[in-house]
């Protein structure tokens, strides 16, 4: 399986366009020390089974752009898209609204929970995805339910708690709303969870049984938008574990048995954005790697 | 007053994601020959009223970061943006997808028509942007009726027929689903107007008044879309009045008062994105121009 990271920002991207701390204000400046980052995208492919994008972030049109093997092929008619169908893993803005930038009556093939998708269907602006019988085909996707794509490559959505967007007008958890995605092919099983509200024993396992996982890396500590803006909530109390700590990422998966640890979805506030930050040092001295836009494995 | 395009692609941009035409295969092989462009946006500001934009592109957090005028001030605090307001000229996508871009609870000024403004209220994702108090601000304009800015810039909406994107679901024509606008300042007068579907007596009349005017530049010809695929609809049947023939903008515009005359809003279609074509020729020879991404008025 070929997998590849398009953009490893949180949501808002880095730089963030209203932000201008001193690391957003560093990676307009010097962009080539502290590089800007789209927002979290990724894809997977092979080739029985084609092109999967996991969500589809705001930045899709600068993400397809950049990476030849998402364009369209000259030989195949004027219109077209190598790209299969695309898996949900929330109905978060920065995950979906990519998906209202895929338009001009393509088919498209979205993979969500029924939550998920009763969500984006209460919503005027997916008509425009409805034009045209067939444009807009969804798959039902289940919690700890493998699927599999053309026979090769099996995807399993990892249960997360988690409680849908503000936008949703919806409280409460469901293990609908958050997923992360568990890939197997040719031998090689990979995680990708860009939220990570807790570390529990099951995803811990997860984690264990995989060569290569990207965890949610939006914060380095519990306080750090706190720090930015008073006003602003902690990191746990918005479903993300931080890095750093006794009870952080880096800790608590110190022992995992993956091969590959990879810090992804990073928010602007993240010291580890500057290579040159303690923090950043910490991160590698670890293990962990820091994801970059275009990195793949391998 | 300052006045820049910061794109001038029709809605998609240009390339088009899902396009393999031989403008988009010249636009990804030869960008410096046929150069890409964001989707259309432009900003105007003067010293007194600050910047404004005229409707949010999908693509506005890269013109964002593209021109320095729009980053935040690293000497007013963390958290800000030069941007004053934003003036809407429909609800199509292609112009108000950027508003869900400028979140993380900046206060924001929109400037709309009541039906406009309802369009957008009906839809669950602008509840992104009302978070906290103040943090969305309407102000309501109405077709032809001028409105100051801060003193020293008139801003005149243009009534033009039209009728809502097919999202709102609501049928019919309503001057208040698509404007013009008409910047007045230190006396120049500058009129905007990227979907033009009639060159009626009176909006010939405004261009007539005018130092400059940006043109629905969006297709070539009327069968344009037909040629790439035999569904899709005539130009003039979609809002637009194509560039070329007796009945064609440049043609019905060729003795008009204005100085300047700029084509904006370019469909990926239209043959004029080739600097090297005859009908890119046609343009110039005709005493008009091709807008540019990043092109100012002086």
């Amino acid at each position: 399986v070929n997998f590849k990271l398009l953009g490893t920002a949180a949501g808002g991207g880095f730089p963030q366009w209203n932000c201008a701390c001193s690391l957003c204000d560093l990676s307009r400046k010097l962009p080539e020390l502290v590089r800007p980052r789209l927002q979290q995208q990724a894809l997977f492919s092979s080739a029985a089974a084609g092109l999967f994008l996991i969500n589809a972030s705001p930045d899709i049109r600068f993400q397809i752009e950049a990476n030849p093997e998402l364009h369209p092929r000259s030989h195949q008619g004027k219109r077209n898209t190598p790209i299969q169908g695309i898996i949900l893993t929330s109905a978060d803005l920065d995950q979906v609204l990519g998906l209202l930038l895929l338009r001009e009556f393509q088919p498209l093939t979205v993979y969500a929970t029924n939550l998920v998708r009763q969500t984006l269907e209460a919503n005027t602006f997916l008509r425009m995805l409805e034009r045209v019988p067939n444009q807009l085909s969804w798959v039902e996707i289940h919690p700890g339910k493998p699927f599999a794509l053309a026979g090769n490559i099996t995807c399993t959505p990892i249960p997360l708690p988690g409680s849908l967007p503000y936008y949703a007008g919806v409280r409460g958890a469901s293990d609908q709303a958050s997923l992360g995605v568990l890939l197997e092919a040719d031998g090689v099983r990979l995680a990708y969870t860009p939220a990570v509200p807790e570390v529990s024993p099951a995803l811990r396992s997860i984690y264990d049984s995989c060569d290569a996982i990207m965890v949610d890396g939006t914060f380095w500590s519990d306080t750090e938008l706190n720090r930015t803006d008073p006003a602003t909530p902690l990191a746990r109390s918005i479903g993300h574990v931080p890095m750093s700590g006794e009870d952080g990422t880096i800790a608590l998966l110190a022992n995992v048995g993956a091969r590959q640890k990879i810090f992804i979805h990073i928010n602007n506030t993240n010291p580890v954005l500057d290579p040159r930050s303690d923090e950043y040092k910490f991160v590698i001295d670890a293990g962990w790697r820091i994801g970059q836009d275009g990195w793949q494995l391998n």
